[in-house]
């Protein structure tokens, strides 16, 4: 069966067909986030604190970890990405301890990531586009770790799926040529918003078999990117969720912010015989209690956290 | 692709492979509900009534009628239940037009109830146990309508998935000896409780998988069943229905008037690509509007119906 093993300075965490989905939470990240864009240049970092506790607190198994932030001081990317993704990724491995995925169309952030993160970080990402797989793929060759495969190519995202299952082919077959193994391989199939094309949920459950079967490759996706659009976006993803692990997709990267999502995931893992005696569900029943009580859903899962750690609250820096 | 056809005196509904999910309001049924059976035995027809207009209102596409009341009076379901499964069917047809699901284990009642009804009703149930198929089968027959198969027999329930779809397989080959098309067979493989069989939610999707490729039939369940026992049950059934949907299951037979458990249907529809364009989720999504401007979703749903039919509130009599 495959796995994809990654690892923080003391936590293992394996994405796999057999293991329960692998939550990698999203919001540290400043894309679209113009308040936290301002914090970051003015070098306050209070925001990416309180996401990384959080995230761990309400179920994030992995935390992506992002910086691209446009200065107003300085446009480029290049000289400001990296150095903040070095200082991002110190800071939330102090925090927390699990594994972080390495997020980044910038090739010199990617490296400052990788030279700063402990253990065994996912690499996010590599795409089927030709100066993609030259840049990322000798990186992940180097370092040796796993990296997120986007199924577009230079011919952009195909609505057909056939083609991005040849394009996320073509990716492993190129990863293989460096000596990348598929099981280091994640691939993210892209979700096209429901909403707008009628058949893409089953578009995705068709292509995560196929993915599965044919290149023996764990997957993820954009989840939320289903629900584009509509109204109570909450429902669909919720059905989405639960229905894309029972084709079998391994993780996804999302806001495990969100009680009902976070719900879904939790009862999908019990009906795929992934939380031995439903312990988790118990717990988690627990925190939905507290919610009904009048706390926040991040208030009761960093309670029932701390609870279950034995302590109060979050975990606190090691640092 | 399979079909299963039941009508009412105006309408028609499909089971089916490329349909919507088919819900079964379970709620007409006097099991375990004392002060509904009391009710039934006083002549009091109130419950029913409400139960009929709000099932349809909040989804229900079918309507099950259970008239296993064991009166006070009168211990002998032999006697009493035929007469009352008559009534109980004439008053709900005169108040809905939504098919109907005739569901006794007394086969004077289901004699009763085929006499009855209107259109071509579902009739449940048979199992594989040789007195049931040798009674049921013939009324199938006679009277040209499908049947819910349940996957037990002689031997009681197995715990083993393999012996379920077995007996599915052996009661598919005895209705073809009386003339009975797979097409009119509707299979409930039996969900047990994920609480005390962890493979339980994964058993389902496989049978469901292997009744449809293999059998051709339409399949239905108990749903809620696979939540006996847990804290936050609607939380795993929310889960469970689109897993199952996506796994190929056409109906269940369940309560409608419950929102989150409906929520998770119509977006697996969506999902499915059985709602064109998301209309019935738009509309849905107005009825969760009214849910949280303080309706209840039973009066929301009844509203939202009205409004869509050019009518306020549930349908008319039209006796």
């Amino acid at each position: 069966m495959t796995r994809t093993v990654l690892e923080s300075k003391s936590k293992t965490v394996v994405i796999g067909f057999d293991e329960p989905f692998c939550v990698i939470g999203e919001r540290i990240n400043p894309t679209g986030r113009k308040k936290l864009a301002a914090e970051l240049e003015a070098g306050d970092f209070s925001t990416v604190e309180k996401d990384a506790l959080e995230q761990v607190a309400c179920g994030a198994m992995v935390l992506d970890v992002n910086a691209g932030v446009v200065y107003n001081s300085n446009p480029n990317p290049n000289e400001t990405e990296p150095p903040l993704m070095t200082r991002m990724i110190q800071l939330v491995q102090g925090l927390v301890d699990v594994p972080l995925c390495i997020d980044s169309s910038v090739p010199a952030a990617l490296k400052a990531g990788l030279e700063t993160a402990e253990g065994r970080p996912l690499l996010n990402s590599v795409t089927g586009e030709e100066d993609r797989m030259e840049l990322v793929l000798p990186l992940v060759k180097k370092y040796n770790v796993p990296v997120v495969a986007i199924s577009n190519d230079d011919t952009g995202i195909s609505e057909d799926p056939d083609v991005r299952f040849e394009v996320a082919k073509k990716i492993v077959q190129r990863a293989a040529d460096f000596g990348i193994p598929a099981h280091d391989i994640v691939v993210d199939p892209l979700v096209m918003p429901v909403g707008a094309m009628a058949t893409a949920g089953r578009q995705v459950f068709a292509l995560v078999k196929r993915l599965r079967e044919e290149l023996g490759v764990n997957t993820t996706c954009g989840a939320s990117n289903i629900s584009f659009g509509l109204p109570n976006r909450h429902g669909i993803n919720a059905a989405f969720l639960p229905m894309a692990i029972g084709a079998g997709m391994t993780s996804a990267i999302m806001n495990p912010v969100r009680q009902v999502e976070m719900e879904a995931i939790r009862a999908a893992n019990f009906l795929m015989s992934h939380d031995p005696n439903g312990g988790e569900w118990i717990r988690f029943a627990k925190v939905l209690e507290a919610v009904e009580g009048g706390m926040s859903f991040a208030e009761a899962s960093s309670a029932q956290t701390g609870a279950a750690s034995g302590r109060r609250g979050g975990r606190r820096a090691r640092g």
